[in-house]
């Protein structure tokens, strides 16, 4: 085995070939995937098929090019207004308002809302920078106040504020409740809280069982 | 709220835009990554910049275009010999076979190693099909019997054993030292087994502790 006096160890950088290494630290940029997981996916890209490596290239690619947000709710769309807003059997006159685009999904998957909605993208969080103008507050205030702005120009009639029930949801909708209390007309509602279908009481934590007893049923 | 009669609860499928649903599958085909996490990877690509995102789908392109495997010693190279072999301050003579690129590269950062590998792509698993028609030994064992076929013509005086300290590495370095043993000329030799620097007597396992009896070195 030759030594090479004078090379001191460590001194050579990685011997990937620069498009790996390249690949490596575009993957280590994504969130959750750290040095270590952007190598094991490298090799794994390396090791696929070029047309399944290529499939998430050009996946990738047309999700840039083809999805915008939707003129009226801000729901991801591949044309000015999603899917949800351009379906005329909808009731335009109900905005259910969620944080994300995938919490707009998970209720689209109950099948039980034949409303629209209105994606805030995100919630307010003053720790971490975010107030009420990097969110879609304006554009939500504008179709409730003038019909004109709302889908197929119907008047507004109720809100539902559908955020998460954590504490920056719950403020987020508390700031709303308030900022849409004073428009004429308009029924501010919020998703029910109580216990959740399939649960057991005896595991249930106080805060659930503190709604469970104030927001009470009649049956 | 509207309800409409009818309409069965979880009838609809998903409503993301269709390039988004398709880069949460292409996503999701990676390993380790679940269909949630591909969901978290791909609204972070459609929120980031499209410079960003497109960074990363042109750097797969260009590892599936540019990188292939050395002629030689199927390390990863970006053109048909790959650096190392490619470098002839090396010392062509002594071969160090390891298991996979990423060995490689872990070895060249130590900076002291000056010879050639030969990566076998994997390590013999008869469990997971994985015999030796499914590694390189064949392209091993040529360069060994015949100069011609190792890097500039220089024949192999030693081969190095460096794989895993593994129950399959071991094996696979037993096979490798049979075949290689009938060789005239050729020094087969592995690297050290013992105690890592900078641990612990009374942390380590017996394996290791025996490797460190058995392999003593004379001071």
């Amino acid at each position: 085995m030759s030594e090479r006096a004078g090379r001191a160890p460590g001194k050579r950088g990685p011997a990937y070939p620069r498009a790996v290494d390249a690949l490596i630290s575009e993957l280590a940029h994504l969130p959750g995937i750290g040095r270590r997981s952007a190598e094991r996916l490298a090799f794994h890209l390396l090791r696929s098929s070029t047309d399944e490596a290529m499939g998430l290239a050009r996946a990738i690619e047309d999700v840039k090019k083809s999805v915008r947000h939707c003129g009226v709710c801000w729901n991801l769309a591949d044309s000015d207004v999603c899917d949800v807003c351009a379906d005329d059997s909808r009731d335009r006159a109900t905005v259910l308002v969620v944080e994300q685009p995938k919490d707009l999904i998970a209720l689209e998957q109950t099948g039980m809302f034949r409303g629209v909605y209105h994606v805030l993208m995100g919630r307010l969080s003053p720790l971490d920078g975010v107030g009420p103008g990097e969110l879609t507050l304006a554009p939500l205030f504008e179709r409730v106040d003038d019909p004109a702005k709302n889908v197929a120009g119907v008047r507004v009639a109720e809100v539902i504020l559908g955020l998460n029930p954590t504490v920056e949801g719950d403020g987020t909708a508390l700031y709303l409740g308030e900022q849409l209390a004073g428009r004429v007309g308009v029924r501010v509602t919020r998703l029910a809280r109580g216990l959740p279908t399939g649960s057991q009481l005896e595991y249930a934590n106080k805060a659930v069982l503190a709604d469970a007893i104030e927001c009470r049923q009649r049956v």
